[in-house]
């Protein structure tokens, strides 16, 4: 199978909404009047975003997915994306549930492929995406990292911390049941981009950012980038991981016992989540649940943002914890 | 150095154009009313599109450069681009001057860097490109490959083949003197994207494309989009080759003779030329002309576009030659 064979059997599909798709040096994209372009890229290495042993379907899933969290981040509607694929092999096997689970969840969200490039190389997966964002008066809804208000309530949707957890499983370092694992693993090999609750929250939300490093690195630009500070309850972060639900901690029943203090760690600095952390007045808060009921998301309350820097970490006592855990960095 | 103070420190410059550059979760661009986005993605990977040992300030301005040249074979009008970079390790002494090499053909062409991704991994470099095409009444003026026309003159910009001449002493296959070497390696290493051209061209070439593949797989391309044959002059061809110039053919006296069949694979089916192939009627010849000398950009004119479908090749004196040559295939 040559190159232009791959692209024509996995890749091709008539465009829908792009004025032209793939098939020429450019895709062409025509933005609708009183509108912007969001563009987000995101690129996955074997061995560093994945397991060379992960199901391909649900690989082509993540990698477009991860992708789609950005968009969501600046309440942007999806509207097409790029593909560049560094192949070790052009293998039937491995292409076409890849491109199956890659169209699956670009179907879903009407978001078109319209170009990219193959190549010959070590397993790698760029995509670049494209979202609308509405201006009005002159103004873009977009959701930015640096809105954030003093007296912001500090908002985290659906769970953390699992992808983490059922990465430690993989590596060998612990062993839970394997309902946990389950629970765990799916949010770890295919997560929900929460594109519906991002549109839901335009207009609702001072700030947001997708948490993909760890929920407290994540936070780390918000608060740099809006110049303020920010108090986390622990006890409420915690509770945010799904597989937690499945187990009783603390007590060795795993055969590695998994303390407080480790749940706490996935929690506020696992990564790989892809879940929106958000911010907005308390006036808003019924609006916050409606944007959550009509997205049918999660969203769960776990902090205030203040005027003062810096981040502060307490519990349900409001005792202060020491801040020891640092987001993912590729390079550190 | 860490993953942010890498972009920081080498990536991130202030948004000129853009609504909003790095350093959120999307990037946002706001088209010009009555334009339309032309977009392309090109990956490079150690080993298939670059040398371990290439100057990284090339490297950097090459990257940019395949992707400027498929805005230019669309006629768009660069404006930003997205870079995703894997890389083995955060290195000062990479990229810097990969960077630098980067930034000034960005900066030579208004097109500014406004997102991306930074990654540990084997070295990738993805690129995507954004450029600005008008729409006049409702038509877009991007130039496409589907416009070819029998009668149409069939042009190829600059020179082809030199490329290929330069990555055969690299691999050690042939030995030339020094002078021929330099020509070659500068267009192997240092691509000239045709911009400039391709915006001349907007309203007079009828179909164009980028020769990246060989100029015969490329127009191969044209010929099957637009529903066309062509009869190109494989003469015509040879003259393209730069290097060329600094020798005698067929003389055996740079060790490794060089035939003239040889030289003609190289400007036929070389690949890595970043050249418009392009069609226009014969009534445009002053204007196409006028197009080459506005943009300082040599254009020959190889052949004739006809309606009875396939590839001829002649020589000066019309004899038919046969076509032995294939286009680069990654996957082939």
């Amino acid at each position: 199978m040559g190159e232009f064979d791959l692209i024509e059997r996995y890749f091709k599909r008539p465009a829908k909404r792009a004025a032209l798709g793939v098939g020429d040096d450019c895709a062409l994209l025509q933005p609708r009047p009183g509108t912007q372009l969001a563009i987000s890229s995101d690129m996955l290495v074997e061995g560093r975003h994945f397991l060379s042993t992960v199901d391909p379907f649900k690989l082509g899933h993540k990698a477009l997915a991860v992708n789609l969290s950005d968009l969501a981040a600046c309440g942007a509607q999806p509207l097409a994306f790029t593909l560049a694929l560094a192949l070790p092999q052009a293998d039937d096997a491995w292409l076409a549930p890849f491109s199956r689970g890659l169209l699956a969840l670009a179907d879903l969200h009407g978001c078109e492929l319209i170009g990219g490039d193959t190549t010959q190389g070590p397993l790698n997966i760029c995509i670049t995406v494209f979202g609308e964002v509405p201006v009005v008066q002159g103004r873009s809804q977009a959701l930015l990292r640096s809105g954030a208000q003093a007296g912001d309530d500090l908002y985290v949707s659906g769970t953390v911390g699992d992808a983490r957890l059922a990465l430690e499983v993989f590596r060998g370092t612990l062993s839970v049941p394997e309902s946990v694992f389950e629970t765990a693993r799916s949010r770890l090999e295919a997560p929900t981009p929460r594109v519906a609750l991002g549109l839901a929250l335009r207009g609702i939300a001072t700030a947001a950012i997708d948490v993909s490093d760890g929920l407290l690195g994540d936070l780390g630009h918000v608060l740099k980038q809006s110049g303020v500070g920010a108090t986390v309850n622990t006890d409420s972060a915690i509770t945010l991981i799904a597989a937690r639900a499945h187990c009783t901690c603390g007590t060795g029943q795993f055969g590695t016992e998994i303390l407080p203090d480790q749940w706490l760690a996935w929690a506020l600095a696992g990564g790989d989540d892809y879940e929106l952390l958000f911010t907005a007045p308390p006036s808003a808060r019924t609006l916050v649940a409606l944007a959550a009921q009509i997205s049918q998301t999660r969203v769960t309350c776990i902090g205030q943002i203040e005027a003062t820097p810096g981040l502060r970490l307490v519990d349900d006592q409001a005792k202060p914890l020491a801040n020891r855990w640092h987001a993912f960095d590729h390079f550190a």
